[in-house]
């Protein structure tokens, strides 16, 4: 949808829909989270795929060999992967909401459970869920404040 | 503009317009991107604020000190604002696209310099850059290929 730096495009996701996986998804959730994934037709797992490099030669085909030693770099895939993983994760979350979807992303589940559940024998690592669906009007809260574009930032 | 987790909202944008701004941010980047710098009408530094817990007593004002004491666990502010701060940057994106503009989103740069330069002082970590505008036609490469549904995910 958006743009990612660089055509990376770590990120790797697992539509959670039976209830097979919800329950398992949820018994690794936080507790609050637990009934959302639960109650919701489907909870989508991002993850970070560390070997994302070796899509290179499909996704940069003029240049895969050298950003694949580029990524040899110690850290430099990770860091990447999360942030491109994120911008990835923000893409779906815009598109869903497109759909007409609402959407409830979280971060407070047991990473390495899920992975061991989810991506078992790969080099993916959970970034965030998202719930999808309609929510409950009576279970949504008031829009919270912002911050203002001068607490944020400023120009130079 | 989309959903981040839990309001924390961590991003923080210099907005880099004048000639001044402009030649020191290019002078911190990567060879291949100083000329996107110096060209572009406008980049934008997006940075994640490792302080971003100070803001909750206005962004979470039912819930600011239990938020804030869960976010002294060592390491979580700094994978919570990678994770959301990327988020808030891809909304950034496709608010600017749906405006009209194109976007060059770019982490090619000396982070640790950008931060002295342009975030002196504070606890905010540069995360990527991004150049606003117009792209020339002629400059643009043909969009490369995607991974598939499949390759890059699962139900379950």
């Amino acid at each position: 949808m958006g743009a990612d730096l660089g055509q990376q495009l770590p990120a790797r996701f697992v539509w959670v829909r039976s209830s097979e996986g919800k329950a398992q998804l949820a018994g690794l959730a936080a507790e609050k989270n637990r009934p959302k994934i639960l109650e919701a037709p489907l909870t989508v797992i991002i993850g970070n795929d560390l070997d994302f490099p070796n899509q290179f030669p499909k996704l940069l085909p003029y240049n895969a060999e050298t950003a694949q030693k580029a990524f040899a770099q110690p850290g430099l895939a990770e860091v990447t992967a999360m942030r491109n993983g994120s911008l990835q994760g923000a893409y779906l979350i815009i598109a869903a909401r497109a759909l007409g979807l609402d959407c409830g992303p979280m971060s407070g589940f047991d990473n390495a459970g899920v992975d061991q559940a989810f991506f078992a024998g790969t080099r993916i690592q959970s970034n965030f869920i998202c719930c999808l669906g309609y929510g409950r009007p009576d279970s949504l809260f008031p829009r919270n404040p912002r911050l203002t574009f001068e607490e944020a930032g400023h120009f130079a």
